[in-house]
């Protein structure tokens, strides 16, 4: 019955990747802890790099910068 | 003052159907818990089917073979 | 398929009343946008008032000063 | 090590003004608790006055009655 | 510089279950889609059974009638 | 109108860090993008080191080898 939330910047993202990422991690959960898949909700959020912060600058102006 | 985060697929929700979920749930705050419907704050997102996955698919897929 | 979580200060929510809560958002989403029960997931999260702020100050100052 | 999550409706949010908030709340939370910027992420999500509610009625109602 | 969220109810989670869930999310976001691990932040929330609701029902009431 | 999700582990977060906290996010919101206080809702998670993980470890495990 997990729920799990992934958030990303969307680069890269194809549907195909994100079905493997859900895919994969309703394995883990199964594995690791027992928990059944067919309960298992995997939502993932896209955000863009001027919406995601991290260090106190947006991922926009690190990349920006080259960092 | 309680806060609600629903998470749908999009089909079918018009701005109808999302206002009446807002009156429906805060209205159930108030009567099941008494919560002040003034301060009962209701945010919806809409997920794709790309972006959410149940027994380890997507929507998509799911939705893709019938399923 | 939706994903439901309701965040709430403690006061007075026994199993009871969150049953009830979680009956009736689940019936709602039914009714409103033809959403499966089977499916449907709810989580709540009890936060202290200290936990919690509003206009700036958090729910346990404004209790404390009768607000 | 701290995550923030700031949902806001979209109106006036340039780039700039979120870049803004971010080093803010980054700031704010070195300040307060002593966290390190450096592994402090902020994520920004701006959701449609359709899908957010305050008493019950949605933002773009309570817009358009000029509430 | 992902963000993985994953909420699970209590039930046999030691604390070596949840670095292994842990380390295994973040090596899945790095093969499937190339994230970076050093920056890659997992949080696990445990809810109660009694504030988990799934088919309108707690968990706590499911597992009582032995579903 | 904005809603602010704060997630820190608990150390050194006191009552009164914690309605600092709130105080400082109300006013970085107003300042920086004129949102109304009185409707900004913060809410704070203390989160369990166990249950937080960075470069695919938990917190706990890097203060334990000193990191």
């Amino acid at each position: 019955m997990p729920f799990v939330n992934i958030r990303i910047t969307p680069d890269g993202a194809t549907a195909e990747k994100k079905a493997e990422l859900i895919r994969g991690v309703t394995e883990l959960l199964r594995d690791v802890l027992g928990k059944n898949p067919a309960t298992t909700v995997v939502i993932i959020d896209e955000v863009e790099t001027d919406n995601w912060g991290i260090g106190g600058e947006t991922v926009s102006a690190r990349r920006g910068r080259g960092a």
